[in-house]
């Protein structure tokens, strides 16, 4: 096992890995920019190395200053949390070139999972189901009404330099097409001066399920079941759930299933997470392979009982995995509670906590890096604790949710502990009925 | 279901209250004494009556003015906690002559339960081991001889008048009788004036076990397996655990149906504990039932995902068990941080908290109603926080209770968080190997 391991990251997760290092008898290094010296990852650590002023490229992505401080505490391996260097290929491979074990996915597994195509294309491979489309652009619209009859109705035409919806058509059925085909087209035309069009199948109520995968270095790989991350505003995500109000135990078992045949395919090594698109018929389709812990991983631990960073730190080691997959025992749910102000369209709120009072009694679990008298530095991520609560059923967690929401109390900055509560008290919120179009359709205010 | 619950309480134990009824939908009603006008249980509740002076005779004690409290804010049930009133048969029965609830047990119950002889002999009747002795003072040696000889040495002879272990003999063989018979009469006699002697089976190497069970009022009963509450200092208990570490699955079973025969016997209703003592040859023997819920409940939450005030609070609003017995899922560990000095023989150390932080993470909960700036009042018990850690194995939970106990910073008063960490650290601790005679064997100082 390990003697010494670095934390390259910062905030609660740089907290959570040394939570768990403490308990492995594993000795910990923080590192920390200027801005974070009264970080308590910094004050928890068994030692703590400066690695640059605030900006984060000069520190937390500053490779040379992490590697140095790794060498002159001598510590075997580096755990990279979540952002940051946690999927950047050059720096696993250069960990790895100077024998400290990055507790990760190796460079190559980073990079073909970080390239979409080629991520796609692998899981395809595996048998994962994937959106189905056109390959490339299309060519014409006979082409595409032959493509679009083979995936099935409805399908989306997307313009290849497009984005922000423009460019952008649903083809409900083939006598839609040519209508949609030209004002695509133009429209993409206009705005990006290239209409090249390619095709999709149209995910139908979209919601966003992730399975979380372990493999280990001997080809073995489990699962232990979903996360629902469905309520996103632009692509962030606000609160996760497991397991997913949306996945019977037959779909939960095909999903697993597929996200090991993937990790299999690739010998994947470590914690990762397979995340797909499930449609309201309850079509399942791949997006994208992260490679790292992610921010919810909380929740899969209250429900299965593993510890994912004491996985991840033994599969890095060497140990092996038992290769059982694991079904949801409990509801867990995380908010993640971020300095911005839901009043003014969340809008950043740093400054300082003058008053914490973290909630407690059963089924709460707080991981912050904060404290009474903190504070929040405005160079990084907004987030400033993850709430996350256990109950036997959803309907309990929720209530349970905003009991501790309720006694939460930071006082100095502003909030999104305000929009939690709102959220738990939506009827839509509470049906579980859902997609990640949620945040698109309520406001905080129509909360 | 209640509509309003007033809480006979005051510190973490009403907060705990507070929680699980702010989960259920239901309205709290907390009282208070001038001391405790800043106490958390006073800011969480919907509402909050002052019922008189710091004295607990004078307020948490104060029956007329508890009730008066209930009736004016048209509680329809009282939640008496822990201590004071929670096993006052008069409070039981006032409350239910005025239509008020009292969620604990019958004034029946508690008289029978809290006369040690009555419970005893109850407990035997429903085939409930109890220790055996003599009944009642022995009329000469030869009698002596002739129950030792039946119950199996070693026995105990006790002075009916003692205290404080004089005129108390542990006989281990026949010829060993007369002399321990004569020397504790003299002993006995010089010390209480008073030489009658009783008999009884000598407990060896005793740990305290309790098993905590539910009734309804349907005549249902189950139990959620065990608690082992062996360390304490002068029969005050610092550290509970669940499961037992010297309980094997069959023994967990036996001494499991013995609580509930005991139970069903007496038809007991609500969370009650039935508390044994379990010698070095797996015999266990009845001591004592507690009517009411108990400090260190937590653990057994934990390792059964009851919440037993919601239990509580739902057998007393007349709904039905399942009369499934439970089995620990995972092992959890209370210490309980007292405002005490353990240097200076563990003297209270009221006064203000001038920093607290409070740890997290996984498997980490915190039971406390004090904060930061909060002025611990000298008036009531010193416990001022519950930490239970939660993990796979005992060995788990060890190490996961030192992080936390680490990462537990309250300054400003003394508390119990260096003893407990010495406490985690000892061999015998760790082993599990240890008895009720722990703390007499060991001192802060030597630990």
């Amino acid at each position: 096992m390990f003697k010494k391991i670095l934390i390259a990251n910062r905030g609660e997760i740089a907290l959570r890995v040394i939570r768990t290092c403490s308990e492995m008898g594993i000795k910990t290094v923080a590192v920390y920019s200027t801005a974070d010296k009264e970080s308590l990852h910094v004050k928890f650590a068994d030692e703590a190395v400066c690695i640059g002023p605030a900006a984060s490229t000069d520190s937390y992505l500053n490779i040379p200053n992490i590697l140095a401080a790794a060498e002159i505490t001598n510590c075997d391996a580096i755990h990279p949390g979540y952002g940051f260097l946690s999927e950047n290929a050059n720096f696993s491979r250069i960990c790895e070139e100077n024998n400290i074990k990055f507790i990760g996915a190796s460079s190559d597994m980073i990079d073909s999972m970080g390239d979409k195509a080629t991520a796609k294309a692998t899981m395809k491979e595996a048998g994962v189901p994937t959106i189905p489309g056109s390959e490339g652009l299309l060519d014409s619209v006979e082409q595409g009404l032959k493509i679009a009859e083979k995936i099935k109705y409805p399908v989306i035409l997307k313009a290849t330099a497009g984005g922000g919806g423009r460019g952008m058509r649903i083809v409900n059925s083939p006598d839609e097409f040519q209508k949609a085909w030209d004002s695509a087209r133009q429209e993409s035309a206009a705005a990006f001066g290239n209409d090249g069009m390619y095709l999709e199948k149209f995910v139908e109520e979209p919601r966003h399920v992730e399975i979380q995968i372990i493999g280990d270095s001997y080809g073995n790989a489990c699962h232990l079941s979903e996360r629902d991350c469905s309520i996103q505003r632009r692509h962030q995500k606000l609160t996760e759930e497991a397991p997913s109000p949306a996945l019977s135990k037959e779909l939960r078992e095909r999903m697993g299933t597929a996200a090991i045949a993937g990790a299999e395919k690739i010998k994947y090594e470590g914690a990762g997470t397979v995340e797909f698109l499930v449609d309201k018929h309850g079509d399942f389709y791949f997006m994208e392979m992260n490679t790292r812990i992610q921010v919810e991983h909380p929740v899969t631990e209250q429900v299965t009982g593993f510890d994912l960073i004491k996985e991840q730190i033994k599969v890095a080691a060497g140990d092996k995995i038992s290769g059982k997959n694991y079904a949801p025992q409990a509801h867990s749910i995380e908010c993640r509670i971020n300095a911005e102000d839901p009043e003014f369209d969340f809008r950043p709120s740093p400054g300082k906590i003058t008053t914490l009072h973290i909630p407690g009694g059963p089924g709460v679990r707080v991981d912050t890096h904060v404290y009474t008298g903190y504070a929040i530095p405005p160079n990084y991520d907004s987030m400033i604790a993850k709430l996350i609560v256990t109950a036997e059923t959803r309907a309990e967690a929720i209530k349970r949710m905003k009991r501790a929401l309720n006694e939460f109390v930071i006082e100095g900055i502003k909030t999104t502990i305000p929009f939690h509560l709102r959220l738990m008290d939506n009827d839509v919120f509470q049906s579980g009925n859902f997609t990640t179009k949620f945040m698109e359709e309520h406001t905080y205010e129509t909360l």
